[in-house]
């Protein structure tokens, strides 16, 4: 019985509009510590900071603990992402920050405590659920441009090996060396160098740019076509818009009342 | 009576198309005048420009006072956006160009007075109306994007700080190196630079750049599908076009009209 | 008589398939000459070249004369955008390329020649037109990216000309400057250059790339909104496709033949 | 009787799972030979990837000998264009890899197996012939385009040959540098060399980036209006969508009818 009224107790809590914006508060607050780290500081303060932290992660494991109980079926907790997410961060981020041989991993950890932004906010987390969900629409383009990549960068670490280990020396290098050229990012320089070698390999990374920006110029409109369609399809659904078709089948029980209006007349 | 008197003579010259084109006239002539003080001049031609100035902004507080006094009701005079902008400008342009402690900050000043071409030329007000209410539809995937650049600058400033503390010093100089990957000016440079100490920061570069990128791309997409539904929306009530709900309705009219017709005639 | 005899046979000619592809051979003839001068050629070669040069603008002059003399009003010939086009095109080409004074004048011209390729082909005649039909349109946008332009120009041009006359030396230069800025060609380094002098010109240029890319975006939806609108309008015009409102119109005539025929009965 | 028993075995294999996810399987595999070939690898290891690119090319003429005897008409076999893409590139791949005069080529050739992908996976395929497709759409765009290149290269190779044959030598290499320069690849080194000697070529420049820019818009917006047509049109399609005209007509039909009714009466 006790436990009950301690459950209830945290359900009002976890629902309560001034709890919410507490959360809200420490996590900016995880940010700022997580920026002004990156400052030279006095010792006097780095201290303040290592408290701070320190008052942060209980604050967090408290906050988890008490939507954890305040959870009625246990085992729904854990089959939500976003739960999961959040107990994972909390978690990690209970590796001591002045331990100095994992200093530098616990304040990467740190850092990622400002993705709780993302779950606490409802409407990133629903902008980040639909972008996720138009990636498989484009998994066909994306595996062709893999492809592309693929076959340019074997026949590069084949044909400039020599020329520039840096750029070519084997595929994985001449993958990056490739999305390099895509970005534009001094392309020619890669290019005049191979060109010197081979007078005509200018085909090649002028074939490659046709090939990605086509490829890239499909993706960003399937996306387009995608999202617009959805949109559509929302705005008809939301409004109960009557459709052509339901308009068809009315005309045609129109016309039957006239002909049977005629049959009887006769 | 003499005070009515004055504001009705104001009041038609406010309206008067001459005066209007006066204005503009000015405005250009101030706009000549910022940038021909950017060139090598000979003293004579130094004191024109400065007695030009003083008749600017002469003619400006003028223009000002005339529409200020044409205003029927004062309070709203201070309500409209566009009048206080001008007053402002006008009122801060008033510091003397010639006084050598504030020469710079006079010049400056006298610059924006080019942006009441904006507030003159009511196509241009509208079209800056239009781009500021389109901003806040954007204001969630502008957080998101800001956190994933606010993330990124932290893992960079506490991973590559001692690289090169020019690019990476702390998270402000962090945030703009990421700008600048995010336009991918030299990137590579960046990346080369601290792939020679962690090989495999390759990975932090190219997923900073596809987060950013389809958050860019979401953007853009959220904003061209407002401003399509936008217009459609307009055109719609532009021509009072009749959708497919009043259709409906006219056909479920003529059905009972038709109904009616056979119950009587039975 | 006579005239009207070599008229009308002119009028043949101009109609002549055989003659218009003969014309599009020479005009890739032209093309290609250009293209080979730009070539190291032998003496001997160089004055076939000549040779083809001078056949190739007797040939143009000849098609211009036949085309002027078989248009039945002279008057209109010239009303026409096109004929003036390729007559100025023709005449200015009769420079002598020989002439050691205007030789590169003369050369110069001869490229222009190409431009009667898009005369010739109608589909690109029609091409162009849409285009330069997309700009009044444009025309706001483009003024509100040119007020910008000038007020970042400006205040570059006073604060930044003693760190880099080459780059901030007048508002010319300096707009040349912000072209480049906007393209992202090297704008850290012109951005660094500045910031060792006033630490927070970032916000200069970062306002500056935010400012023109949403001012650049807007004119980017402007033109797909346009043409989006343009293809539908010009679509359900090809089609004669009925609209909603002639459907809605023809339920009225329905609905007013029923309450006559309901009328009549009782 | 006893080829017949053969081709049907053959038919069965054709369109047996299995067959088909180890096609897939040993593409995916000389894909990760040819990746792998481009690392440093001691002689041994060497050895067993010439073994299984030998066990690969065999696996490939057996699999399309098998898909050509499968084949009831021989003649339509080599009609479709994907066997006759499959067979070239099996064919060619059977080039010695280990000859050292024809290596180099033997192992280029051996990259493009891995675009069998492509045939192998329909999705890949539909992708690749819709994007065939929606080429000549554009062609005059390209066109133009190209009379833009051509004119510009031309200009370019006849005024700045001289300051810079490595950039304007002729027009081939001309056309490199205004790719270069749409790209906006470093294109004010490229701008401020001629501006040395030709202080009003920015123009050169500017315009040249303004008509690609502009024909570029209006080559993608093609694009995109084309797509989002077809896409329509497949909508409709599908969905069998009765349209404005049906209503219209049944509208027709039923005002008839009412007159029919109204004629009987009278």
């Amino acid at each position: 019985m006790r436990i009950s009224g301690l459950q209830q107790r945290f359900i009002a809590i976890r629902s309560n509009k001034l709890f919410e914006s507490i959360v809200v508060a420490v996590i900016i607050a995880s940010a700022l510590l997580v920026g002004a780290k990156t400052y030279e500081m006095p010792p006097t303060i780095q201290s303040v900071t290592l408290l701070l932290d320190w008052f942060i992660s209980a604050f967090f494991l408290l906050e988890i603990t008490i939507r954890f109980i305040a959870e009625p079926n246990k085992k729904h907790f854990f089959r939500d992402f976003w739960n999961v997410f959040d107990t994972l961060i909390v978690l990690v981020s209970l590796i001591p920050a002045d331990d100095t041989d994992l200093a530098l991993v616990a304040r990467l950890v740190r850092v990622f405590r400002v993705l709780r932004m993302i779950s606490i906010i409802p409407e990133l987390r629903i902008l980040l659920v639909s972008l996720f969900k138009a990636l498989p629409q484009l998994s066909y383009v994306m595996l062709l441009m893999f492809i592309i990549f693929y076959i340019y960068a074997a026949v590069g670490a084949t044909l400039f090996e020599d020329i520039n280990p840096d750029l070519w020396g084997d595929i994985t290098i001449s993958l990056l060396t490739l999305f390099r050229v895509m970005t534009f990012e001094d392309w020619t320089d890669v290019m005049y160098e191979t060109m010197e070698v081979y007078p005509l390999s200018w085909i090649f990374y002028l074939t490659f740019i046709f090939f990605t920006a086509f490829a890239f110029l499909n993706m960003v409109i399937g996306i387009v076509v995608g999202v617009m369609e959805q949109e559509n399809a929302k705005e008809r659904h939301d409004h109960g818009e009557p459709n052509l078709r339901d308009l068809s089948e009315k005309l045609d029980a129109l016309q039957r009342s006239l002909d049977e209006l005629k049959s009887t007349r006769q």
